[in-house]
């Protein structure tokens, strides 16, 4: 315990949600979204009439899912309760399609987004003639079937520390540098399932859904493996790059210094 | 094409669906069903103002799922088209959350149902703390784990040709012989999820989520395996019995004669 823990102490949670039904993370006033029904849960469970901010690694946008957002936020030192009996009662309080999974207490100078060293994205293709009932919302349907060897071959050239720009949706919405250390970006198979699974430090704006669009186009043949390469030397979207569809979406995992910092 | 293919032609569906959002498969006026949407469905494709029934192998309750129903219904020979061509206009006009994954033309006298030579369930259950939002729908939340090993002794007792009375939710609602040749009964775990897997000749009503009912309260420790045997010879459905709910059943595949009789 830190002197801070007589006022308030620092927890971070693991949440994975069904983006489905969600306007994206972040709260927006008239839209539904999973950072509101997180604060909501809090707050009914602290009995406080004081907003509880939940602060997450970052946005994901609507209908994107996610196995493994992280985020933090604060409870009063009053509420005598260990981290792991936290999760229940939330989860009580939270519809079915978000889910608390783990809750660790950690330093009061944790946070969820700037502490964060790297994240991991997937993006799931199904790329049968029909796509099975129970896997609807959680695949990008591309029928068709896709060339996975071209695709490996354009992700190589993705591969590594890039100017990124000519893979983010939206270049003015950007501060500060567009250069991101892609450490991971890999496409493997399962019978019809396509997985594009992507590591870096950071990511920008609508990147991975970008980034996914371009290798679904090499692996319908559209483009050549080798345009990767002319595309992000280019440093300007092209029309090679059009934003896959959000369901296929999923934040993975968020990565912190290990044993993470200042946890308890 | 034989003779009766002047008039019409018969076919035979592989369905898949998720039960979430249905009362059920068989058509009730007011309610919403999968037999209907289907009927629906060939109904605008036919382009007929005349009802095209719609046959499955047999019903399946509110809530549960289907990975293989087989359905078989006649088109009118005027409607020339092959059986793998008509998959795809069927689903274009067909929710998402059911999938009709083949057609093939059989024999006039193929029926669904009669011709069936056996069935195959599967009983889905989440034995964790916390279920992925992304399987909420699709399995049975059992927390604080399963005994398998259990589990297991008790079906050895279920497998095999018994009078299964005392696993069916309403005995009067039998007509004929209730007993049943359980070809298989096997309990499995990957994780935390335990899947019942029940083949036999047939099934008696809500027979799987019986069985399954009683399973789960022995891999709970509540019931004793041997108590399997006793309670099947009682001939008496008794509280040893509940009847689990229906998200984690799914009717996985129907067995017809190999080659399928009259299959072309």
């Amino acid at each position: 315990m830190t002197a801070s823990s007589t006022e308030s102490r620092r927890f971070a949670m693991t949440v994975a949600y069904d983006g489905s039904g969600y306007s994206g993370w972040q709260i927006q006033p008239g839209n539904v979204t999973v950072q509101e029904k997180l604060e909501a849960a809090l707050l009914r469970f602290s009995g406080r009439d004081q907003r509880i901010v939940v602060h997450g690694s970052g946005r994901t946008d609507q209908g994107v899912h996610a196995r493994g957002q992280v985020a933090h936020f604060d409870l009063p030192a009053r509420i005598r309760i260990s981290p792991s009996d936290l999760v229940r009662p939330l989860n009580a309080l939270l519809p079915r399609d978000i889910r608390v999974m783990r809750i660790r207490q950690v330093n009061p100078e944790f946070h969820a987004r700037k502490s964060a060293r790297g994240k991991e994205y997937r993006y799931m293709i199904w790329d049968g003639e029909i796509v099975p009932p129970f896997l609807r919302l959680y695949r990008t349907h591309v029928p068709g079937g896709l060339d996975v060897g071209a695709m490996r071959k354009a992700a190589r050239h993705l591969a590594g520390k890039h100017d990124f720009v000519a893979f983010t949706a939206n270049p003015k919405r950007e501060v500060g540098s567009t250069v991101r250390d892609m450490r991971k970006l890999s496409v493997s198979r399962r019978g019809h399932e396509v997985t594009i699974a992507a590591e870096a430090n950071g990511f920008l704006y609508k990147m991975v859904r970008s980034l996914a669009g371009f290798l679904i186009r090499v692996g319908q043949g559209d483009v050549t493996p080798d345009e990767a390469s002319r595309i992000l030397h280019s440093l300007e979207r092209t029309q090679l790059v059009p934003t896959a569809p959000p369901e296929g979406l999923f934040l993975w995992r968020v990565m912190y210094e290990s044993p993470r910092r200042g946890e308890s």
